[in-house]
Parts: structure tokens; sequence; C-alpha cells
């Protein structure tokens, strides 16, 4: 898995500050998560060839995590895709989006899907042969969804001596990875676990933006490989994260530590601050592997 | 007046390269003329006291022409803004822009005023202290409408040498600037023409973006100081510009040639073209006085 933060600001884009967007290769798959305004001319910068995106998960109807998505839809039809495109969002999304598209007179000709949210219950809302993805319901001013990416587990791996060791028919290999046993010619079984390693392990990774401090999110995400939480503030804005529904570090940190994730990645940092570091320091007194998310930082989950 | 241009592409935007917005300074009066996506990156860019903005104009509904105007709109709400904003623009943009504040749950403090225009004659929109604002019926794929700024006249000024010679009183040169005559003390009259030269002239801008060739735009922008015509495409692709209902250089020249202007910037460039001078080159077949728009520069008018 790998993660390219498109924009990690809060509220408004700036120079040289995007709002939300992720784009998260998962075995090859390209996903967006969210879409701030401005998304599609990052992409652009950052080189990605965008037209693989085929799956979109926006978390929330505030500007600064959606705004970029009706001109990111125009131009895929502009670009010829005939590609089939999902949209996962909050309901609402659908109707904001092609009423845009209807008074243009400028339908897709690519078929568009919209998958539009309204549980409070965390669901399974897309089992893709590669992944998975679930939401994480949260606790914002308006209806919030985070999204648990999850990696199948791959095929099993060949052991190359073992299989010398016992001459195991080429035709066999295909049964091996899928974890069979083999049937030798003398009737005979040969355990699977002979043959073969464990696959690699799978990767996780949660995106959690924007919310409230919400301990029993750490249930919900316990374990996963990388967490990204969203940090609007720092300590000393306590109050303004109450009232607006955001976290600190130190509360994004508590619940890394209590789901005994890997690694925090933070991000959605307030304008007021300049001096990032604190964000590291105030996240470290609960945990300690912590990043700060940067518009086209790539990170290896 | 002075204009500056924040994107002349067309389409969709791409790495150096905004699509339509415009911003028009109208005796201190800032104006914005279209929105493409990341408008308010471009204007916090240039530097730009975006807050005075209180009137802004979309010729039409298609994105690469109003995108960025939810964005800016919010940007509004949170940077605290109090004063009314002005949004003139085709039927279908209040709708566009309330519903995705009303799903945001983020209604603007400041009062938005929506004109909606549905007239395929011309109007006059804005009846400002320092200008009016007209509409342009043009010929596109959706309905569409240029603008016609005008400068109001100015007062006249006070000629400083035949004000001493005749002794006027100071109380009397508001009523020299309104054109007035003076009356003596012994009950004469001095002749406004005496005292005053004529006011500088005032200034007119013409912005005709999207549009097939009209040539009954001519009559419209008779003798108007600055004209910015959409020019999509060169000769060689008249046949996508009939069929795409955009101009060629040539036709945007014809129109400045007949409406007898001063000067004519082209803009709204197709991403198919490397060599820019090739418009300046086919205009000039038409029309003598023809600049290139360009993201970021500044018309002096």
């Amino acid at each position: 898995m790998q993660l390219t933060i498109l924009g990690c600001n809060a509220a408004t884009p700036r120079k040289n500050a995007q709002t939300t967007a992720q784009l998260l290769d998962i075995k090859g798959q390209l996903v967006l998560i969210d879409c701030g305004e401005g998304t599609q001319m990052q992409l652009r910068k950052l080189g990605v060839k965008f037209a693989r995106i085929q799956h979109i998960f926006i978390s929330h109807l505030h500007g600064d995590h959606f705004y970029g998505l009706i001109g990111l839809i125009s131009t895929f039809r502009l670009l010829g895709r005939s590609a089939d495109l999902h949209i996962y969002g909050p309901k609402g999304i659908k109707e904001i989006i092609t009423l845009q598209l209807k008074l243009a007179k400028s339908w897709t000709d690519y078929d568009l899907y919209f998958h539009e949210l309204t549980s409070l219950d965390s669901e399974l809302i897309l089992d893709h042969e590669k992944f998975t993805v679930e939401t994480l319901p949260l606790n914002h001013r308006v209806y919030t969804n985070g999204y648990l990416f999850r990696e199948k587990t791959g095929p099993r791996k060949i052991d190359k001596v073992a299989v010398e060791k016992y001459v195991v028919d080429i035709a066999d290999m295909e049964n091996l990875k899928q974890g069979k046993d083999i049937i030798q010619s003398d009737g005979s079984i040969l355990a699977n676990q002979l043959l073969t390693l464990d696959p690699e392990p799978s990767k996780s990774y949660a995106f959690c933006s924007d919310t409230a401090y919400l301990p029993e999110l750490a249930k919900r995400i316990q374990g996963v490989s990388s967490l990204y939480h969203e940090a609007t503030f720092l300590d000393q804005h306590q109050d303004l994260a109450v009232k607006t529904k955001h976290s600190t570090a130190a509360e994004a940190a508590q619940i890394a530590a209590t789901a005994e994730v890997n690694q925090l990645i933070l991000g959605h940092f307030s304008s007021r601050y300049s001096d990032m570091n604190a964000f590291v320091l105030q996240a470290q007194r609960y945990f300690q592997n912590v990043h700060l998310a940067e518009d086209g930082k790539i990170f290896d989950l």
C-alpha cells in the first residue's frame, strides 16, 4: 500500500496548502479519498495517471473535502474516459453532482455510480478482488464517515526448495498457492504446509477525518497497520476542538495508542499554526510512531 | 479600469493553466468575472485582497467557468465576511450553490444575493454609482451571457488657471464639478465651460466567452475600449469551433474590427495548441491591436 497526500489542510485552500485529498494505491488499484478543490491539479502536478482511479470515497459534505469532485468528474469526461467510476459518500452527493451535470448539459459518457451512505453503523461497502472497504462512522457537525481499507490476503508462496525436494507437478502450483493439499499419483497426500510459506501479511489503512475525539473508534480500527487521524488543533485550542467537533493531536494519538496501530499520520491542520513540530510533540505523549501529513508526501504503508 | 487575468484556458485546469476567471477593477470597485476551479487560490497567489469583491458575474454553467464559485463563497464565510455578495448568472446557479450550503449546514453569515438571468435580450443588470453592467447574450451550447462594463463619466475637472482668474468661491467648486454654472454676487453668470475641463473619457470593457461566431454581437459592443473575446481554436479547427459553438481567433478579430474597439484580448485557448503566436497572427488579418490573455497578466485598459 502506498499513500500519497494530495492535500492535508483544514477549511480553505491556500497558496501551497491544499485541502483534504489522498490517493491510496492498494496492490495497483488507485482509490481517491476525499477531493478538496484543486485535487485534479494536484494529481497532474504529481504526475499521477489519475484515469486509473475507479473508486472515490468522500467522508462528508464540507467543501474542503469534496469541492474538487465535480471538476474531476468533468475532466474524466473531457479526457474520454470509458471506465466506470464509483463514488461513495453521504446522501446528497448524487444530487449535488447530477444537478451540475444536468445544468451544464454535460452527462458523462462513462457510467457513474453513486453509493450513498446513511448508516450510523459501520458497513462493508466494497468487496473488491484485492481489498475491502468498511465505513467508520465519525462524530462531526454533519454526517461523516472515515474509511477502513484492508488488503485481502494474497496467495500462499511456493517454497521452491520443498517443491523441488517433493517433485511437485507444475500443474499443481496454482492449487498450492490457493492453500490446497496435493494428491500424488499413488494416492498419498502432501500437506500444503510442507510446500508453501505464509503470504505477505495484509496491510490495512484507516482514514479518519473529520471527527471529534471518539474513543469508541479505537475498537473498530484495532491493530490496523496505519491510521490517518485528523488533528486540526493543538492542546491550547481544546475548547475550539470541542466546539467545532474536531480533534487535537493528543486525542488522535490516544486513539492510535488504544487501537495499537503501527503508525499514526496526522493531518487536517488548522492554518493558525506555523510550528508543525508541536503536533508531533503533543501526540508523542501518548503514541511514539507519529508522522505529519504534508502536501505531496508519499508514505509506504 | 484594470483587468487581471486569473485564468484563460478552456475545458480543464492543468498545471500552470487555470480555467476562466478575471478580476476587473473599475474605479476601485472589484468585480469577478467567471470563477473556474482554483480561482480562490489564484487570487491568493496574486495577493489580491479579494474580500473586496462584491459582485460576481458568471457567464454560463460549464464547469471551467464556475466550479470555483462555491469554494470562494465558503471561504468568504470562513474569513468572517459581513458585506453583501451579489452573484449574477444563469438560472440554476442559486440551486447549485444553496444545495451545497444546505447539505454542509454552512449558511453564510453575510447576505448572498442571486440575480438569475434568463433573458435572450441584452439587459441592464447593475446600475452602480461608478459603473453599469449589461448582459451580452451569446451563442453557446448552454444559456450564456457575456457582460459589458461601462464606467460612469466622472465629475468635470476644475481648470485651476481659469478658476483663479475669475476668483471663484471655494464653496462653488462642487457645483462646477457637477457641470453647473456659477451665479456671481452681482447676479451675473459664469458659464461652466469657462471654468472646467472635460472629465476623463469613461472606459468600457466587454467580456465575451463562450460563444460561436456571432456577427450581431459587434453592434452591442460598438466602440467599447477593450474587448475580451474567446478564441478557443485556430483556423485549422474551424469545424470544431462550429461543432462546439466556440470561436476562432480570426472570428474574434472580425468582431473587434466591426465593433471598432480599441483593443482585443484573446483567451479561452484549447490545450491542443502550444504556439500561441498563431492566435495573434490569424487575428491580425482582421484587427491589429491584439493581445493574448495569460494567467496572472494585468491589463491597464
